[in-house]
């Protein structure tokens, strides 16, 4: 089984290049999470390449072996710290989390 | 190479059954399409089962070999059919489009 965690952000920038730089952000505060976070299995960052008229800048997948790890990634201190590094650089912020069995 | 399509819904609806249920539709029109598409080679939904007041309520990722790829999919008929049923289920969508090397 694998719970995983997908957020979707759209940034708080109009321009291309504004939009590219806040999302690099968004990732380079993410990406030390998969070591920092030891319930956090695996993580995927995507950075929107098409469309952005209607598209939202940047995706993560996070996953875990189950709903208590999300909830051990949820709760620690560097996940809140990247949490405060990438809420003042997104506009608005969609996520699902859901159970599957691999 | 893979190039990647993720994309998030929010249902036309505000109780639990209601979303469930529309999530549900989305989910079924959605499933055929890896027989149907040639060009899609990885498909996955997750109906989210936390924090309803905040989450979104459905995803899809689905793996192309590169945009081409995604291009033809876009394209498809049956693409177009499932996106007939699924257009009137939702409220809000959100995609995001990237490439990653495997």
């Amino acid at each position: 089984m694998t719970f995983r965690h997908v957020v979707m952000w759209r940034v708080e920038a109009d321009d291309v290049e504004g939009r590219r730089r806040l999302s690099e952000e968004i990732a380079a505060a993410l990406a030390p999470l998969l070591a920092q976070v030891p319930t956090l299995r695996r993580m995927q960052i995507g950075i929107n390449e098409i469309r952005p008229e209607e598209n939202a800048d940047i995706v993560v997948t996070m996953d875990f072996d189950d709903r208590a790890g999300f909830e051990v990634y949820r709760d620690h201190p560097d996940h809140l710290a990247a949490g405060a590094v990438i809420r003042p650089r997104y506009r608005s912020r969609l996520a699902v989390d859901f159970a599957f069995d691999d």
